[in-house]
C-alpha cells in the first residue's frame, strides 16, 4: 500500500513494468527469450493466448492445431476470430501420451501455430525433452512457411516428472505463455505473460495494447516481489507433489482406470465405453454432490473421460472417487 | 489485505462480482440496464470496447461508424478484428459540436455500430440532450436492421455543462462503456465495465470470459468499495471543475485559437491551416519541451489541432501553452 501511497496506481508501459519483464526473462533464461523486450505481461495467460492468436493467424488462409485432449480455450478464440481450427487427438491406448509422431502427422499446408499444453489441462500428462526434440526436429525439416508453437505452460510448477520438455528450449519458433493463477494460487490477480522472440514480440505487444491497454499495476507489483523472492514462483510446489503421491494411492484404490498425474492438479478417470461423459457429470452433480469435468468438453478423444480436481481437501477427494466409483457400478454396468 | 488474508484471491465469475455489478446498475440507474445481470467487469474500459466490438460486428457484413475526431482505438479494434470502419467527421466550423444530422447522414446499410465519446477525447465537447434525442429519433425512424450505439462515458465525471446527454437514458439500443480510470485516477488498476442491455450482454459475457476470464478480483474490491461510498466516484470532480476554469482563463489569454472545455481533462488547440499536427508535435517536443497529441491522430477532419492535456500543475499548463503561441508565432507565421 505504500508504494500506491508514493505512486498512484498509474498506467504500466504496454508491454507491462521493465523490471518484471526482466526478473522472468531472467528467471526462464531460454534462448531468444531472454531479455525484458521477449516478454508481454497480459491480463492473465488467456489475454496473452487470445493476443498470440490474434497476431499469428490470418483468419483468410491460417489454421490452429490443437493438440487434445485440450482445455476448450484455445479452439474457442481462434473461432471467434474467425480462424480455422483443426486436432491432433493423442491417443487413449498410451492414456494420451504426448506423441511427436501423432502430432506431425496432423500438420496441414495451412498450419501456422500448433498450441500444446504440458503439464496438459485434462490429462495431466507432460511432454518429454524427447517428445519436444522429435517435434522440433520434424517441423524445422519440414520446410515451407514456419509452423509456430505456442506452448502453455501455465502449470509449469506443477510438475512431478524429471524429463519435462520445454519447446522453448529446443524449438526457435516458440511462444510460452503463463501466469501466476497456479504457481502461486493467485487466480483472481489475472497476471499472466507471454514469452516471444525478437520479431513478433513487437506484434503482440501491439495487439495487447488494444486489447487492454496494460496489464494491472498493482498486480504486476505483487508479481515483481514473487520474481525477486528466490523460490518465489515455486512456494507451493511442494505442497502439490506431496498432495500428488496420496491422490495417486487414492485413485489406485478406487478400482477406477486413472491416468497418474504428471503434472497439474487434475486426475483424470475412464467412463465405461458406453457412458456420456457429459450425462455422467450432470448425474455424479446431482444425485452424488460431486463436480466433474466431463471429457466431451477437451475433444471427441477425451468423450469418455472424467476431469477431476485434487485441490480440495484430501477426505473430500478420497469421497468424491468413492462416489464415482458406486455411479460407475450402479449405473454403467 | 485483511479480504485477502481471509479469502485469498480468487476469480469471480466472468462478469464480475454480483454485488459490483449491483452497485453499478444502481448508481447509473439507465432504463434497459439497471440490473446486475446488465453489468460485465472488464480489464478498462479498453477490454470492454474490444469485447462489444467483437460481439456485434460481424466483419463479413457489418461497418464501425466512428465519430471523428475520436480516439484511435475504436477504429484499430474493429480493423484488427476484420471489420470495416466508416468515419462520421464532425465540423470544425462549430467546433467539432456533436450533431445529430451530420452523424444521421454518415449512417450506411451496412453500419450495425456508431460510437460516441462524450464527454469526448479528443475534443473535449460534451453531446447534448437534444442531441442525443434527435440521433435516437432518427435511428429509430430508420427502420430496418438495428444501429447500435456505444457511448463511451469514460470521463462521464469530467463534465462541466448542464445538459449532457446520455444515450442509454434516451435510445433503447446502446451500450455504455465506462471505468475508474478517469473518475478515481486508477488507469493503473484496470477496471472498467460494459453495460447492455438483457438480449445482447450474455453474448458480451462470452467473448469476455476468453478474452480475460475475469477482471482483477483486488481491483473489483477496491471498486466495490467506491460505489458503496457516497460520492465515492465524483471524489475528484470537483477538482477538475475548478481546474477547468482556470485553465479556459489560461486558454483565453493564449491568443491560440481553442476549443473551449466542456468536459474531459483535454484542450485542443488550432495550428495555422498549413501546419502539419504532426509535424508541429515533434517540433513542439524536440525543442519546446512541450508533449502535445498531434490531432491527425484522430482522424482527417482534426489534422491542424494538438491535443493539451491540462492535469499537471497549472505553472506548467501556463508556461506550455506560452510555448506553443510562441511556435505558432515563430514557426507557422
Amino acid at each position: 500500500m505504500s508504494y500506491v501511497r508514493e505512486h498512484g496506481v498509474r498506467y504500466t508501459v504496454n508491454a507491462g513494468d521493465p523490471l518484471l519483464r526482466k526478473r522472468i526473462a531472467a528467471h526462464y533464461d531460454y534462448p531468444q527469450l531472454g531479455g525484458s523486450e521477449n516478454i508481454c505481461i497480459t491480463t492473465g495467460s488467456q489475454e496473452a493466448t487470445y493476443a498470440v492468436l490474434q497476431t499469428l493467424l490470418d483468419p483468410a488462409r491460417d489454421e490452429l492445431l490443437v493438440v487434445e485432449p485440450a482445455f476448450p480455450s484455445y479452439a474457442k478464440m481462434a473461432r471467434l476470430q474467425g480462424a480455422a481450427v483443426r486436432s491432433a487427438p493423442l491417443g487413449e491406448d498410451d492414456d494420451f501420451a504426448f506423441d511427436a509422431e501423432r502430432i506431425l502427422h496432423a500438420v496441414h499446408p495451412h498450419t501456422r501455430l500448433i498450441v500444446v499444453c504440458s503439464p496438459c489441462n485434462p490429462t495431466a500428462r507432460v511432454i518429454s525433452r524427447a517428445d519436444v526434440e522429435s517435434l522440433s526436429e520434424g517441423l524445422l525439416r519440414r520446410g515451407g512457411e514456419t509452423v509456430w508453437v505456442l506452448h502453455d505452460e501455465v502449470y509449469r510448477e506443477q510438475t512431478y516428472v524429471q524429463d519435462a520438455g520445454h519447446f522453448a528450449a529446443a524449438y526457435p519458433y516458440t511462444i510460452v505463455t503463463n501466469s501466476l493463477s497456479k504457481s502461486n494460487a493467485l487466480t483472481g490477480l489475472r497476471l499472466g505473460w507471454a514469452m516471444a522472440p525478437d520479431d513478433v514480440m513487437p506484434s503482440i505487444v501491439k495487439v495487447h495494447a488494444w486489447l487492454t491497454s496494460c496489464a494491472d499495476s498493482f498486480a504486476q507489483r505483487v508479481a515483481i516481489s514473487i520474481f525477486g523472492t528466490p523460490g518465489g514462483i515455486r512456494e507451493h510446489a511442494r505442497w502439490y507433489a506431496e498432495r500428488r503421491e496420496e491422490v495417486v494411492q487414492l485413485l489406485a484404490a478406487s478400482g477406477l482406470r486413472f491416468i497418474a498425474p504428471e503434472g497439474t492438479f487434475y486426475a483424470c478417470v475412464r467412463l465405461p465405453s458406453d457412458a456420456s461423459s457429459l450425462a455422467a457429470a450432470h448425474a455424479l452433480a446431482d444425485r452424488y454432490d460431486v463436480v466433474a469435468i466431463p471429457g466431451i468438453a477437451f475433444g471427441a478423444c477425451f468423450a469418455q473421460w472424467l476431469r477431476l480436481s485434487w485441490v480440495g481437501p484430501l477426505e473430500a477427494v478420497r469421497e468424491g472417487l468413492s462416489r464415482i466409483a458406486s455411479f460407475v457400478e450402479g449405473e454403467c454396468a
